[in-house]
């Protein structure tokens, strides 16, 4: 039990440090002194540097689930529960604790260039999420949500450059406007595959004359 | 003159090196290695990692302005001179010669966390980059093929966005489809603030019937 505590400890700190420094400023070295601990200690936790960064991308995977996905669920299947989702993903990783932004942002152009498991890992939770994305897009659709004809992996292709330049927005940038940019995109995303009666609002007003 | 050329094949390979590995993999001993230098040759150019860190931030100007800015501007002013700014801004990297992708979209992620000068200076070269996206947006609506109540803030804000998904698409995820979905956000941001007589082919229709 004392051994699982310490683990988890050392991932919590790992998960920061990743957040902060980015995959490449994370070793060993670098999460014994954070921790406190010696380095032959952290032995018995993580085999490797690369061992450390699967576990870390792991335990990423189980606070994201906790902070973005679980309370998207508590909201009605579809549009809802999509507009959720998308509120608390954008900037979540500030909410949860990790002080320097989303590690998965950070990774896909760090590791872009790069080969191997780290990189393979990635790439591989990037599509779990994005197959979730477009779960939750499918669905909408499947409700009458969304249009019949929304090209739902383009939907989700344009959140996730939301989702990005919302990250570079408000972390690098700093810019306080970041958050009403980001829903004002989300809105006209939403709003460009709404459901024919819906579409437009000068639609309407055409129709209504 | 042999200087200066043997700095510009410095900047050139140091270039390439700050595209693979990132600003943190750039070292003088790197740029040592790769160019076949004495690390002390190399202090004749470049007096600092931050010294040269910045230079290459200057060379990569140069390099973006002739792969991308310059060509655009053969086009006529407005919309057309934007589409193909666009154009030639997604994917520059890759045809400027760079195999790792664009050092800027890479800072953004890489330097949000860090204080200094390479941040600022990084900082600074964004917001240039987006003020001269600001300024073809802002012509395209004096000239009236974009709307008068268009947010251009905005749509440099969601453009970006495009720009960076497109990289994290094409470089990190290798979907051979990241050049399509490119078109069709930046087709579909461009209609969205099209003037009122073509905005939306349903109200044409709506129109004419």
């Amino acid at each position: 039990m004392k051994a699982h505590a310490t683990r988890e400890m050392l991932l919590d700190e790992g998960l920061r440090l990743l957040s902060v420094k980015g995959l490449t400023g994370v070793t060993l070295g670098d999460l014994a002194r954070a921790s406190g601990l010696s380095k032959s200690g952290l032995f018995a936790h993580f085999t490797s540097k690369a061992q450390l960064q699967l576990d870390l991308f792991g335990k990423m995977v189980v606070v994201a689930q906790a902070n973005v996905v679980q309370p998207a669920h508590e909201e009605p299947e579809g549009l809802p529960r999509l507009r959720s989702l998308i509120a608390h993903w954008l900037g979540w990783s500030g909410r949860a604790g990790l002080p320097g932004g989303c590690p998965i942002a950070a990774a896909l152009f760090e590791l872009d260039d790069l080969e191997g498991e780290i990189r393979d890992r990635a790439v591989e939770l990037e599509g779990q999420w994005r197959a979730m994305l477009l779960g939750l897009v499918l669905r909408s659709v499947e409700l009458g949500h969304l249009a019949r004809d929304t090209d739902e992996a383009q939907f989700v292709w344009e959140l996730c450059g939301i989702y990005l330049t919302h990250h570079a927005s408000a972390r690098f940038l700093r810019d306080p406007a970041a958050d009403a940019r980001a829903r004002t995109a989300v809105d006209a995303l939403i709003n460009r595959y709404a459901p024919p009666p819906a579409r437009g609002e000068r639609i309407s007003e055409d129709q209504s004359a």
